[in-house]
């Protein structure tokens, strides 16, 4: 889930390149991006046990679907390489813990903001260290995570009751703004070699990374003004 | 999801034929299909959310993937006669809360008991009453609803925690036990004309059920048993 793009397709940038550097081993990455993808369909799920009619929860069974199409490949693409899927998301489950804590929700307008705008996030991130990773797994899994995945509905959806509840609005507005410092921190240790601060090396990729992040945040507030919320 | 069959493939009997003049009209069968199904898929997602690990959410999330496809395919269905799903979905409503006070847990293991069992049971039913609509939509949803749609995978799950954990076996058990009547209540509201109690012929109808949901419970017995639990 990544709507709006980050950027218009065809465009490369040095930061896109540079990037690369810091992409992580294959089995890792697939790990973390089956890991957090998954956390997303859980997100969608309690969405789904706790919505309020037949009409939502219709809707946002598409979106788990699509969701849940994803996880499946990516399992697959792990277990493609001979490995095995549990093994290689399990590293990541303590950062998954914190992030639950703080992302879930049981109000289903809450939860379809996290899966929008941290799933739009964390898609737009793995996205792109999937095209630093190259190779055939690389391009097959961008073009996964380059995939709408049911977020155009979910967007519409808080539209219109952000529309129609200024209320709601304020308090969603709050979750969002809450969510995009979690949402770094829960993507960021996929990133090698920036877990040593103070050292040069761990300078040298913060400064290397800053403007990537700069750039979801950027994408991020996008969202944000298409929902009519403020940043 | 309804394994094992509920009698050998082929075999033709009088209760499936009688059965058949109790089947109710079309759109609101699909309806109390899919709201019945939409059910199933809310308790998987609900155990998806909860359940401990990366390796069962994994299993889980295939068996919600399967009940899904399922979901849109009714709804398609009801979409293809250019009705509206969530209309007749709706009439549901009331009989699907007492249900879902019921048989809604925030136990892993209960969640997969009554997707197993009582999605085993409403399966068997529907595809019956499927059967009895006949013609080209009959055959269809017989057939999308004799699918095993991941239920062969969540009792390898449950026989495995049941084998391992006697306490477990026994608390299972009474959970399915108590499945059993609220399964069937939240069924039987789909059969025409037998919503009048004292009357003719709602003894009538009673008498031509009788048979079939014998042997729904026959069905369910036998799920118990081949998880090891005492029915």
């Amino acid at each position: 889930m990544e709507l709006p793009r980050l950027k218009p397709r065809g465009e490369s940038s040095a930061t896109k390149i540079d990037f690369a550097e810091y992409t992580p081993e294959l089995l890792p990455f697939l790990g973390q991006a089956a890991a957090l993808n998954l956390e997303v369909a859980e997100n969608l799920a309690r969405a789904l046990a706790v919505a309020p009619s037949f009409e939502i929860k219709q809707r946002i069974s598409y979106a788990t679907s699509q969701v849940l199409a994803t996880q499946h490949a990516l399992v697959a693409e792990i277990r493609s390489l001979h490995a095995d899927p549990d093994e290689h998301m399990r590293p990541f489950a303590d950062a998954l813990e914190r992030y639950r804590t703080l992302a879930t929700s049981s109000d289903w307008h809450e939860l379809l903001l996290t899966c929008y705008l941290s799933g739009g996030m964390l898609g737009d991130f793995f996205e792109q260290l999937a095209r630093g990773i190259g190779g055939d797994v690389g391009k097959r899994v961008a073009t996964l995570l380059s995939k709408d995945a049911g977020a155009e509905d979910l967007a519409t959806m808080l539209r219109a009751s952000i529309a129609a509840d200024a209320v709601l609005a304020s308090s969603l507005a709050m979750w969002g703004r809450r969510l995009v410092g979690d949402t770094l921190l829960v993507a960021r240790s996929a990133l090698a070699d920036v877990d040593s601060p103070g050292t040069p090396a761990h300078h040298a990729a913060e400064a290397t990374i800053e403007p990537v992040f700069t750039e979801l945040i950027a994408a991020h507030t996008r969202r944000m003004d298409g929902l009519g919320l403020t940043a």
